[in-house]
């Protein structure tokens, strides 16, 4: 049901083009910087976060979103929380810091990668010992750049294990932003993209505007034309005609949770896309670390879906489309049956049907 | 492959509830009166059209829209053009009647009813050949209201036909706006709705936001909560998982051309909604007027698609979604093929497959 991805493919790429891929965080001075996307794609604003307080308050506020960046950005705002440690002598108190991260763990509570950061950071922390709050700080921010660093190589690895499933020359469709945005490094499902074309592979993309919240008309269209890559946007329910009218090589997207059976749950309109990918014989990808993979769950049936504030299907930033009282559907999320799914690709090699991750994580370790 | 419809099930229904179904357009004191559609659903304002100059901005600035509709406009516009006849004694000139419509015929060129209507109004003053300009005027009045009479009676038969198509009490999709807003009568999906309704059944709506226009959320949703039938707005994506999540009992449409063999070129993304459809068993039906078929084209293959100004798709009235310079895909139609649809309602009967409309319009005959 699996393979590791072949070296010679990647190895045998000739060229390789620096791309300019964005970044949506990184670590300097003691300070966490993030690009605000609440502001994209109209301002690019840099917020510089040198406290807990207003790191939480850039999360809710979605200037930073995606699970893996989520954890990255709860990593650095661990050691945010232990500013005041840096070249002090004193003896590191650990359930002091462990009690000022709490508010940030919960900032997103449906985000576990928030808290898995935070907690590792600690753990690390208390396990090492460090005698001084200043080497404990040092220690700490270590971690963080490791944790970051780590998220990175995962992204890296995915790209390079998918790109080899992507023609020399095609067109593909995506939904949602599973690119640098959402990552510590360059993506999931854009990763694969922007793998391909770094190894001279051309790739034009039909980008998903994805309502409600257009990350795919504001975050995805706004990376990929700044990585130089041909992008074209469309509304949600257009990639049925665009199938039946134009040549498309597959779809590719990212996830939010995979059972162990293959089932993938991610943005509302990706079941939707995958029918119609289906329909047209197009093969319909998933890109994901593993560590979406949840194998205790057997099947899509066990994942909860997030209903979303109705305001968002309702409205388009400010301006209301509907009338009032008028109720809206608003699942955040949606499961693919792996029924529909031709290949998951992860960080440590593509997975193919019929799906049974148990075995494959195991053949892997 | 068609049955005309029953008339057992509809003379039986003893409930008859009336609705406070919308109008898109009425005449009254020799004055066009249009409900402002570009204002809905915020504001409820009604334009008094007295000139064909005022009429074409409305249509260009699409206060009036819907096939239908357009035809009616048409109609009354070719009265406007006329109101200096009233209650004269010259003998008409309908050359120079004739030279004053053409730019209304020419207001949206995609838009065949226009120019129909506005020919037949001249074609039946010519063949009449009243003698003074009073009794002119008074002909082309009682000819409008003919035409809108008969777009009322169409409306009401698709309804009646399609009606008993519908589960006493069941949960429908729609997609886009047709009903009461785009016809001269209770419209042609929205139609069989409402039709359903006024008898007893009770139905409940989903509607797709319908993006790029949103003549869903907007349009569907102000007419239908009017009329007192609970609707639900949804984006264009989550047509799949609602399928998968609710009991749906069919989907239904309307078309803007049929070719003979059934393929139905409708509102972009009803091609998308049809695949999900069938993925989930839900039938699929179309509602039209005979007039909306073209046997002249035997399949879908030879119904051009209007591309429209990308700037719909990567906007939302002034809100810009993504960034400069991206370009978008922006179809106004997309054609399903006859093989996702269950049936087509018709003012004269419901045609099942295989859909042969040759045949089918002759029998009626």
């Amino acid at each position: 049901m699996y393979q590791h991805a072949r070296e010679n493919w990647w190895s045998n790429s000739s060229v390789n083009r620096d791309l300019n891929i964005a970044r949506a965080l990184w670590w300097e001075n003691n300070t966490l910087h993030l690009l605000d996307q609440t502001q994209l794609p109209e301002k690019e604003i840099v917020l510089h976060i040198r406290d807990v307080p207003h790191l939480i308050e850039a999360i809710k506020a979605l200037s930073i979103r995606g699970a893996p960046a989520l954890g990255i950005a709860g990593a650095y705002g661990t050691v945010l929380a232990a500013s005041e440690w840096e070249g002090s002598t004193a003896p590191p108190d650990w359930d002091q810091l462990q009690q000022k991260v709490g508010p940030l763990i919960s900032a997103r509570p449906t985000a576990v990668n928030l808290g898995w950061a935070v907690n590792r950071m600690i753990a690390r922390g208390r396990e090492t010992g460090p005698t001084t709050s200043g080497n404990a700080y040092r220690l700490l921010e270590q971690e963080a750049v490791a944790i970051h660093r780590e998220d990175e190589e995962r992204c890296k690895k995915i790209g390079r294990n998918g790109a080899e499933l992507l023609a020399d020359s095609g067109q593909v469709i995506t939904h949602c932003n599973t690119g640098a945005l959402a990552t510590g490094g360059i993506g999931t499902a854009l990763g694969v993209i922007y793998s391909a074309v770094m190894h001279g592979k051309s790739v034009r993309v039909y980008a998903d505007e994805t309502r409600p919240l257009l990350q795919g008309a504001r975050l995805t269209a706004w990376e990929l034309q700044r990585a130089g890559i041909p992008v074209t946007v469309m509304s949600d329910g257009m990639g049925a005609a665009l199938m039946q009218q134009e040549p498309i090589n597959c779809v590719i997207v990212g996830a939010d949770r995979i059972a162990n059976n293959g089932d993938t749950a991610n943005k509302i309109g990706t079941y939707h896309l995958a029918i119609a990918a289906q329909a047209h014989n197009v093969p319909f990808y998933v890109a994901a670390p593993t560590s979406t993979i949840d194998t205790t769950i057997e099947s899509g049936n066990d994942i909860p879906i997030e209903i979303r504030g109705e305001e968002e299907v309702l409205s388009w930033r400010e301006i209301q489309t509907a009338p009032e009282n008028v109720p809206a559907y608003a699942p955040a999320f949606d499961v693919t049956p792996a029924a529909y799914i031709a290949a998951i690709i992860t960080d440590i090699g593509i997975a193919y049907p019929p799906f049974n991750f148990h075995t494959f994580l195991q053949n892997a370790n």
